[in-house]
């Protein structure tokens, strides 16, 4: 049967994985970083144990983290992103001539060391021009700006561990500061199947809700994660992701992607009965 | 750690479930039929090692094959299962009072009684005077039947062992001449992202496409099945499941639903640009 990579989705539930090689393993100060090449997926990054991403199915995730927000606001200008280090989103953001600066805070160097050098499929324009990398906390670095960001990023990790920190009302209350006023914050916002995942879920959505006019969530496939669902958050101060999106505009862009499209966008938005509940609660 | 099923969705990928008691396990003549009862699950119809439901999440897959035929035509009155022998589409067709007869075809009658017996949640309805359960081939039973159908369900398993037939082009062809003029057929269409079930979804769409005028997919959840997201087919002599959808019909009828609703209808047939290529391939 040979090498298999487990992880524990719940305490009852586990996804294994065929590995061909371990090619990375190393705790750094904040967490245990491996990178295995796979059978299935090619390469994954894993940290303390959960698949961030996988080169097979990470164009789902990081398409739709970059693409809903830049097609509901195109003038976004100045971006920031919290956590990030394998690269993906910088990626897609940097696809677009009219970003002019993203600044990416990354808390743990070594995750961007070593996608650099095992993942570049994400990680290859983490040395563009129009990106500052900061090797620090997020939660400080958004503590001390105001109304300079159009838009907000996190793009962190489950809410226990190094991005405990980033599922707090405080975090929500220095991001909403720290946008300009079109400005939109997307964020990591779990899944709704398995009750571990469905808490994070609604307490993040209760959180967000109480600082941000506008607060919804959206969907994307995700065959590697938790449910193979996972979900976003969008919580702006005025914007809104569909009532704002202009499909014309967007599709003359021309940028080719695998998974987003502008129907897959409002389609996002829309939720069966039992989240809406699970929101409602 | 207990027992585990571990169910093989690639060669390379598995994923496994905590076990609190093995209900049942007996091979009959057509397949291996085993119950579960799980932790995470509740009680789990696995036939031939292959979860087929589950009471935590059989309500995503019976409400999306039920109610996106029955909303696109809410008139239809004679209803024929292929399959379904856990009884859960019976359950959902029977919530339309419209609905005058449905046929059930299921090969294998120990998988109704097993449900009958193990699975109640979606057994419960299997006898109900407005069904007939034919424990016969559904291949040989659609042959024998012209123009009778209002909607034909194919709620079979995978395309190899005893469900290999229904994904035939014969047998569409079959179902084609069994519809009436506003027949619908919805059917098994497998997944999109790893590669053996994209395979069988391609096909099943060629072959469709070569049938009825109209031919789509749509996806739903479902966390047990591979990759997370699961299709079916939707053709039809005419009816267009989006330009035919009256919602508020739909909706006057007050049915409570825990996945479907109308906007989630719509939202399924939207599908990403990789799945989009699949189908024009």
């Amino acid at each position: 049967m040979g090498i298999w990579f487990s992880e524990q989705h719940t305490k009852n539930l586990k996804l294994s994985v065929k590995i061909k090689e371990q090619l990375y393993s190393k705790k750094s100060y904040y967490q245990l970083i491996e990178v295995f090449d796979t059978e299935e997926f090619g390469r994954m990054l894993v940290l303390d144990e959960c698949v961030m991403i996988t080169e097979k199915d990470e164009f789902m995730y990081h398409e739709m983290i970059a693409h809903v927000p830049m097609a509901a606001n195109p003038d976004a200008k100045n971006v920031l992103i919290i956590g990030g280090g394998d690269g993906g989103a910088v990626r897609e953001l940097l696809r677009y001539k009219t970003i002019e600066h993203i600044d990416m805070v990354e808390i743990d160097s070594e995750v961007v060391d070593v996608c650099c050098k095992y993942i570049p499929q994400t990680a290859a324009m983490l040395d563009d021009a129009r990106l500052s990398i900061h090797y620090e906390d997020g939660l400080a670095f958004v503590r001390k700006t105001k109304n300079t960001y159009d838009l907000i990023i996190v793009d962190s990790t489950d809410p226990f561990g190094p991005g405990e920190g980033l599922f707090t009302r405080e975090f929500y209350g220095n991001c909403y500061k720290a946008l300009s006023d079109n400005g939109i914050l997307i964020n990591q916002h779990e899944s709704t199947f398995y009750d571990e995942y469905a808490q994070a879920f609604k307490n993040t959505h209760k959180k967000l809700s109480k600082v941000f006019p506008n607060a919804s969530v959206y969907s994307f496939q995700m065959p590697t994660y938790p449910s193979g669902i996972w979900y976003f958050g969008f919580a702006s101060k005025g914007i809104d992701p569909i009532k704002d999106l202009d499909e014309e505009a967007w599709n003359d862009l021309k940028i080719k992607t695998r998974y987003y499209n502008t129907d897959i966008h409002k389609a996002a938005f829309v939720l069966p009965n039992y989240v809406k509940e699970l929101l409602d609660e």
